[in-house]
């Protein structure tokens, strides 16, 4: 069946939850599960899982549920976790280096490749099994490493810049965690972890408490 | 005028991001801007920007536009800016250690004031100016220091009972890095901060073109 491409970040973000609530079942050695069990183990919406999974074909036999290790398997391919992704940090300050350390290590087919930085103070400098290189070897760096993901974590005043030389570079996606608003090419999207503006969010709540 | 709890969560981000934009206006020396031309100048919509400030309040002279130092403090006020906020991080792996340092280094007025951990390897290790303590005396912890919002850098699997353990202490707001979806107190807001989901979404993306 085709793949959508116009699916909803949202509906996206939900199949990534219901795989996860799957690996937990299928752990507990379960093999099948209906809407509603799935809905109430995990505090989630049954006629929600319906319609999000019933944009991706037929997956649930009334009255049966789903194969869970049929659903699983699927949602693996959608999301483009049965293949390894390479990933490039650009910026290598504290949190560059923890999420060079940080996203290799606990998702296994997520795999940092390459580390870059501005800083020719840091050129060379080891972060896990990487060796920091200058930011004017990019192209070079995502060609030999076949990085397709950039990760920003440089400060907002060098935010778009960045994202325009991975662009040129040849990466595919980027998930960005300057706090700032990008002005993006349709073809290389990006995802933002913005946690200043989740924090002002929760300083609003404390605040009307 | 009143506070209205029940603004929007995609509100109050927006105003996060209008705030970011007000401040470079003011580092550039401008004192007034229309909404039009504050839309245009960052890519905004200028009837979203008119409608999100109107729920605050009457900011905007027609014909004149808003003026920035005015809205600047107005929206500091509103999204609890102008005080300290007082973060404890629970889990000291490496993404714990930099969001510790980042967090605390990089806003003003967000401070990590203490680190807690259920590793009895980690208590007293150094994390930047604080020393890790056990997770069992968060509550001793949460008093002492004033913190009110917890960073919950935990494994999946602990992050359900380490949120309970953070709303027993009385920690008023979470932010949760673990990649689950927690049962919530309604009294204890979490915004999650979900970095495979957004990376799965980018795979999907990518298996699209």
């Amino acid at each position: 069946m085709p793949i959508q491409p116009d699916v909803s970040s949202l509906t996206l973000n939900r199949l990534s939850v219901y795989l996860r609530c799957l690996r937990v079942l299928s752990e507990e050695g379960a093999t099948r599960i209906s809407s509603k069990d799935l809905a109430r183990r995990f505090n989630l919406s049954a006629p929600q899982i319906r319609k999000d999974l019933a944009q991706f074909g037929e997956f649930g036999i009334r009255g049966v549920g789903y194969d869970i290790a049929v659903l699983e398997r699927r949602l693996v391919t959608l999301l483009g976790l049965d293949r390894p992704r390479r990933l490039i940090v650009v910026g290598v300050g504290n949190l560059g280096r923890a999420l060079a350390r940080h996203l290799t290590f606990n998702q296994n087919n997520y795999q940092v490749v390459a580390a870059v930085d501005t800083d020719p103070g840091k050129f060379g400098m080891r972060v896990g099994e990487l060796t920091v290189r200058p930011v004017q070897e990019l192209a070079e760096v995502v060609r030999e490493t076949g990085a397709e993901i950039g990760i920003m974590a440089v400060p907002a005043w060098a935010a778009q810049r960045t994202y325009t030389e991975l662009v040129s570079a040849g990466i595919g996606a980027v998930l960005n965690f300057a706090p700032v608003t990008l002005e993006v090419d349709p073809e290389v999207p990006v995802k933002n972890v913005d946690m200043r503006i989740h924090l002002e969010e929760l300083g609003f709540l404390l605040n009307s408490r």
